[in-house]
Parts: C-alpha cells; sequence; structure tokens
C-alpha cells in the first residue's frame, strides 16, 4: 500500500476524552468548592452536545465557526442546566480549555513516533488548531503538522473535511490513511478515496461500550489493537 | 515581555534557500546533461519573480493562490527564458519541489528545539502547507504546528496573515512574537500588535548583501545573532 501520510481522529482515537474531561474537571470542582455534580455525567453530556453544534456548521446554517466556540456555548448551557453558580469568566474559560489537555491512550506516543519516522503525520480532527496544538504539546504528540476542521473550513464527516487535508498536503486521497477508532469517520473518508485504518478503543464510553468494538467491513483496508501495532503493520 | 509563542519567516530567516535552490538545481542539471545554465542565477531570478507572483493575490486581481502554484507559473517562464528544453512534467514537479528541500542555518535546529521547550513555536510563512510540511519534515524543524499564508488565506506582509495567525493559536497578537531576518516583515508584524525579534543573516543574499543587516529602529523588540542566541534571550 503506497501511503505518504496518515491523518488521525483526535478526540477517542488519540485521547481519553471521558476520562481525562471528568477527572479534570472534578478536580476544579473540589478546589472551587462545587459539590453534588457527578462529573463524569457532566462530561458525557457536554459530549452529547458536540454533533448537534456542529450540525449547525455542516447544515449551513451557521458560517464555519471553531469548535472552541462551539464548546464554550455548550458549557454554558451545561452550567445553567446543572445550575452551577459563581463561575468567572476565567473559571468557565479554564473549564472550556480542559479540551485542551486531554490524555492520550497508552499506546499513542510511541505509535505515532514510529510512525512518523516514514509518514507525514497530522490530525484531522474536528477540534480547532489551537486545541490540536495545545493539546499536542502537553501530551508530546509529534505531529508534522495540524490539518482538520479548521484549515480545512468543514466539519467531518462532510467530504471538503478530508479531501481538503490531503490536498494542504498535496497529496492524493489514495496516499493518504485516515486512522480512527470510528467506523463512520473512516467510512466518509474511504468514500472520497482514502486508505482507512481501525484502531479499536473500547473504553471510549465506558464499560457498557457497544458501539465500534471492531472494523465495520468495506470501509476499513487495516485494523490494528493500538498505534504500536499499526506502526509496525505499516512498515515502521 | 510575557509570550506564549513565536512565529517565524522561514524563507532566509530559517532556511538559506539561496545556496540550496542552486545546489540542488545544479546537481539536476549536471543529471539531466542540462549544460551552460547559472543556476545560482536561476535561484535568484525565481526569487526575483516571487513578491510580483504574490502581490496579484495581495492585490486581490487573483483568488488565493498557494505558493507551490505561484513558484510553478515563475519556473516555467524561466525554463522558457533560460531555453531549457526536453523537460517532462515529473522533472518540472521535481524542480519545483526544490522548495520542500532547502537547508536550514546551522543554528536553527537546536534554536528551535530550545525555544520549543517554552512556546509554541510555528513557521509563519508565504510557503504553503506541503511545502512547509515537507521542508521541516526533512530538516528536522519540529514546528508546533504549521500556520501562514495557506491557513491565514493571506500573503505577508498583509495584516491578515499575521492577525490570523494569532487568532489561530487562541492568542493576543501581544503574546506572540514574530522572528524574521526581514525589517519589513517585523515593521508588519508590529503594527499589528505583535512582539518581534530580529535575526540577522547576511548571507542570505550573497557576498554583497547590503540589507537587512541590523535590526530596524522602532519595529524590533529583540535582537540576536542567531536562534540559540536568542533562546537564551528568551529564557530558554
Amino acid at each position: 500500500m503506497d501511503i505518504r501520510a496518515c491523518l488521525f481522529d483526535v478526540f477517542g482515537t488519540v485521547v481519553d476524552w471521558r476520562t481525562s474531561v471528568s477527572r479534570d474537571l472534578a478536580a476544579f470542582g473540589r478546589q472551587k468548592g462545587i459539590d453534588g455534580i457527578d462529573w463524569l455525567e457532566f462530561a458525557v453530556e457536554w459530549r452529547r452536545l458536540y454533533q448537534p453544534s456542529m450540525d449547525e456548521v455542516r447544515s449551513g446554517r451557521r458560517p464555519f465557526t471553531i469548535l472552541d466556540v462551539l464548546h464554550r456555548e455548550s458549557l454554558e448551557k451545561l452550567v445553567a442546566r446543572y445550575r452551577i453558580g459563581g463561575l468567572s469568566e476565567a473559571d468557565l474559560d479554564h473549564m472550556n480549555r480542559v479540551w485542551h489537555r486531554l490524555d492520550p491512550w497508552p499506546d499513542v506516543v510511541e505509535g505515532l513516533t514510529r510512525l512518523k519516522s516514514k509518514y507525514i503525520i497530522a490530525p484531522c480532527s474536528n477540534g480547532n488548531i489551537a486545541l490540536m496544538a495545545n493539546l499536542a504539546k502537553r501530551a508530546g504528540l509529534p505531529w508534522d503538522c495540524i490539518l482538520g476542521a479548521e484549515t480545512a473550513r468543514a466539519y467531518k464527516p462532510m467530504p471538503d473535511a478530508y479531501l481538503n487535508s490531503c490536498r494542504q498536503l498535496g497529496l492524493a486521497p489514495a496516499s493518504v490513511m485516515m486512522v480512527a477508532a470510528h467506523n463512520n469517520d473512516l467510512r466518509a473518508a474511504k468514500a472520497q478515496g482514502m486508505k482507512t485504518a481501525f484502531v479499536a478503543r473500547p473504553a471510549e464510553h465506558g464499560p457498557g461500550q457497544t458501539t465500534d468494538l471492531s472494523p465495520e467491513r468495506n470501509c476499513v483496508d487495516v485494523s490494528a489493537p493500538d498505534f504500536v501495532q499499526l506502526a509496525a503493520k505499516l512498515g515502521c
């Protein structure tokens, strides 16, 4: 398989957003003396507002708006719903930037470092540039560049999110592999002519996860249990 | 000085385009049996078409077009002017991608590595994403992300080239330092509220260089003879 670059989904595939967000917010809540909030539920509810917020942009009802802004609007809804009072602008900003402080799955840094020796590696995430850059710097992710929704001006799984990312690398989609833990992301990438790799993340949604436990037929070229084994399969 | 990120001009400031382009094309010419071309002059003439080609975009006469395309158009003009025949599409593509194969000045990798320990570092160049990513990968430049004309959709020294780059990092211009060997670049960055650092590259234009040998007053906050000493001045 003649590929030159690997693009990665990030939330769920590279980082464990569920554990990271809930743990970070719980620590913040303790520090602020906010009681009675189930921060794991809060994290899951926040994530539940993610797709609907992007749908406003995908549908054309709203001009392209970066994820930091969408996250912030969703956060304000949740803060009202959970009746959390007394938060300053700086507090809300700190909470919103929890998405810049997500921890990678344990295999990620080694796997990416190996993949980088042979391929251009970059995120192709719905997260914006600042979010991705801050997250990568904190977690030590050795990206060659940052691509995704903000550079492509389109949210996955819209075709332009994939096509513009390949174009910005100067590569045909067939020379680029999309790596994700989500079959719908890979199906959309494959529909644009990209190669695809599935890496299962069976703990992304917690103990009861029933979806994306295995690759779907017809939309996945390569499957591996983690990034290190993906690197090995891709000759690194 | 409270800065969070350093953005870098690339052609001339980070890489020695003059030596790299002329040496690479001379080797290509020998391999192809192309005689009688002064490849150093050819490189300088190619670079001379750089600003006029971007002026078409800056003026609004042409929609935003990436530098790889502008470089290619300029190359075709020069190939005709120098009456170089017998080049295939693949040959022209190889020649055009010489701008992806530029060598850094000797202090660059060490200086950037030190600066990266404390700041977000990214190019803010008129080069497009693929050019910057390929150049960085070959030269070992440890950017945190790639910003510049293609992400900002504007060529320096237009204000949007600087302002959109800062915005994409989620930072106010006053928290971002522009590093360049060219006073006009720093003057334009300073006009948008950025901090500025001048690093002299007295060999960029060859032995007879008369411009940009020292920082201009009023537009430069910090001056250093190379990136390693810049890192030291910025506390790295």
